[in-house]
């Protein structure tokens, strides 16, 4: 996942509760749907087939960097599951944005302490080699502060710790490191961008992620050091001496690359026309097998999706699964849908993506205005025998959900423990056997039965669209 | 570190044994020494002296593969590092050994499941280039019990799992995978051997480690899979059709290398030429910085001399501090040392070496015979007050200590806890991080007060040199 900025996120949750309309009909779950809810949830927990599905991506693709021959082959993939689960529809929508490559990266020490640096380039890197001497700042702000021009054939270091925490707060400061560093150090006249992965494990293993270079800018090779070789480049440049490195990258920018959003749907009952929408995306970083980046969240959501159309009793409206194309790069598969989707707003009940992480889900909240929170309750209530707690004004969006949310579209959130998250996110240790089978049918279970109640809703959450002022 | 076969050190253990004069006078530790005892525990124990040393090596010389260019720098500030503590003498003995050079290692599944593999070479693997399909075997057994010839042009592939264990007994299989497994693939006609890493994280790190190939076959590429790799190649494998790979290799033998023995020596107060030996290793496998294989060791065994040295009254006979030159790819220091102190086995009163990581000691064993084991249960019981057990029959001689000890040296273990040894040992995560300071100091405070004691000694530990049938 890429994760938003937590203020964007803000916005749109208020923003959503300020579209509803105030005096609309109150929302209610129907009792047949509450208890049809339990036997649903036992069977999800009874289930592997989230992990089977979470295991097939990662093992017959594996890695899927958006635009590589794996995303086609992940393409194809999602498609022919969809059909082997029994989805009712099945198609896909393409989705087109710059392609990036990543050929080799390596870096080393040079001099008296000649020694390799386990780093990885940064999502929209330039290639470049650069031998220079490194200047280490603790944190982005000691760079920004830095005058203009005053690393000029320098390196500049940033060596910000990132903190854990169950919802993935620490990761603010990571990808801000990320995303605005480089920019920073272009500012300083510095020559190449090295930071401290944004991670909070310690393993040699450096966490990529999409960087962004400002406007005007020329870009500069930038690239994240594993947690132990930014330990090692500051015990060195401790020792009192000029440090330099050499950084060779071989990546970047090489025309465009069309994916595909593969959606499956799952037709309601009496209100096929409207759909709940969950999903997870379905390329990854290119280092690892992308299992709890995004695997688990194609094979929740799948999952949910095959266990409701197996219900005797379809709910009223239709369950539209969608594995998004290159959310990794900048969300291009969520504004994609938002765009192809956007006189389709109000036919969007409510819309869910997982892309935490492979955790037990803790907490549940969702965007429903005034006029829909007694059927949140009721859904927070189905919850609960899963250990979820209802949370309200503790959520955002998904990544993916996040444009469409902005246009209007309602929103829940499931709220995974993330605590050894970003102990793997984006790195080569993103494999399937991070993940724990009963965990991840925790997962399934409340997709489905949020899902499943949802799409059983007399009334509505609140999707209707914006006024034209609220652009992507 | 590179461990012994139980075998051979039980053998080396009886033997040790049997040698000692029946008749010899009782050892015995005077009170004097065992009244210092405790203060010098102390001071090990508030002393950072061990880790300092430990982190100097790892960051300022970092990986130190046999004979390349870094390990002369660590032979250096071996050197220089002696010096600067203040040892009495300091000088080096040359070793000179086959020198194994890694250039570059890569790996994928080609075909419609196209994905990299991380794997790294076995030491004294040869280079070369292999496509083919791969066998998969359980085990060692498995592989070995195939036709001769039968695998002709395919890949053999062992996914044999090593057990975690407190005293490495695990290891036992998997260092066998890792030293039979090549010349069996070789008899059954095999073109490249791959194996599951000897490990027990779950990290996507390979474990290196020498191998060798029997007399009369033709070595091919022999390398080790990070343990998800090795999971990942499985479940392909169990997919049911035939999984190709192709393995790249640039590396293997180049010539001789000489490297050293680098000794410190603390003057005893009344018998000076005589000697406690102890010591680790210098040289690492270069993936990562070897920091608890064996910097660690390293730091112990020169802090522990060091602290000895500090004394008021030091102790009757030398403490002799040896950083063994390429234990890791066939005890060449160990050897060397024992041909060149061939003459001087009675001097050596007892020898220990730290190389099993950096985790706290918890036992304690030496070879002593009947006439000394009342000295060292006394040796024992000033080591209980750090949590170590006295466990007759358990150890074996350090693996440096092990060809001396053959020889007729007496030897001592201080067992370390490597529960997680397996997890880092051989790979790119063996750095600084993993080491805890307390622990390291605990573990100086034991080969300090174990070194102590037995330089006190009134009398022996049954070194002797041995009948000439006992050949290195």
């Amino acid at each position: 996942m890429r994760m938003m900025p937590l203020l964007l996120t803000l916005a749109i949750g208020s923003l959503t509760g300020v579209t509803a309309a105030q005096d609309a009909p109150k929302t209610v779950i129907p009792e047949t749907a509450l208890s049809t809810a339990p036997a649903l949830r036992q069977t999800a927990l009874d289930s592997e087939l989230g992990f089977r599905i979470t295991e097939s991506l990662t093992t017959e693709v594996g890695p899927r960097l958006a635009g590589s021959e794996a995303d086609a082959r992940a393409v194809a993939w999602a498609k022919a599951k969809f059909a082997e689960l029994g989805y009712d529809r099945v198609w896909t929508e393409p989705v087109t944005f710059p392609k990036w490559e990543r050929r080799s990266e390596s870096a080393r020490v040079v001099g008296r302490n000649a020694q390799p640096l386990v780093l990885t380039a940064l999502g929209g890197s330039p290639g470049g080699t650069v031998e220079a001497q490194v200047v280490r700042f603790d944190d982005l702000a000691a760079l920004e502060a830095v005058k203009p021009g005053s690393l000029a054939g320098k390196i500049a270091f940033i060596d910000q710790t990132m903190e854990r925490s169950r919802d993935g707060s620490g990761y603010g400061i990571g990808s801000r490191v990320r995303s605005r560093g480089p920019s920073a150090a272009i500012r300083a006249g510095a020559s190449a961008y090295l930071m401290r992965s944004a991670g909070t494990d310690s393993q040699r293993m450096p966490h990529t992620g999409i960087t962004r270079f400002d406007e005007g800018l020329t870009p500069i090779p930038s690239a994240a050091l594993s947690l132990p070789d930014a330990d090692q480049l500051s015990r060195l440049l401790a020792l009192g001496q000029p440090i330099t490195v050499k950084v060779a990258l071989d990546c970047g920018w090489n025309g465009e690359a069309t994916s595909h959003n593969v959606i499956g749907e799952m037709t309601g009952s009496s209100l096929p026309d409207e759909v709940v929408l969950i999903g997870g995306h379905l390329d990854s970083w290119d280092a690892g097998t992308g299992a709890i980046d995004d695997a688990s969240g194609v094979g929740i959501t799948m999952a949910a999706g095959k266990l409701i159309g197996d219900l005797k009793q379809r709910p009223a409206r239709s369950i539209r699964v969608i594995a998004f194309a290159n959310e990794e790069q900048g969300l291009h598969g969520g504004y994609a849908y938002a765009k192809a989707h956007a006189d389709r707003i109000s036919n969007h009940l409510i819309a869910a993506e997982s892309d935490f992480g492979a955790g037990r889900i803790y907490a549940f909240d969702t965007s429903a205005p005034a006029h829909a929170k007694a059927a949140a309750a009721q859904i927070a209530k189905a919850l609960a025998p899963l250990g979820i707690e209802y949370k309200p004004g503790e959520g955002g969006p998904g990544p993916d959900i996040s444009p469409f949310a902005r246009d209007g579209v309602a929103w829940a959130n499931l709220m995974q423990d993330g605590t050894d998250y970003f102990d793997y996110h984006h790195t080569p240790n993103d494999t399937l056997d991070k993940i724990d089978l009963e965990a991840l049918a925790q997962n399934v279970a409340a997709y489905a039965v949020f899902a499943y109640l949802a799409a059983s809703a007399e009334g509505d959450f609140g999707s209707a669209a914006k006024a034209a002022d609220s652009e992507d």
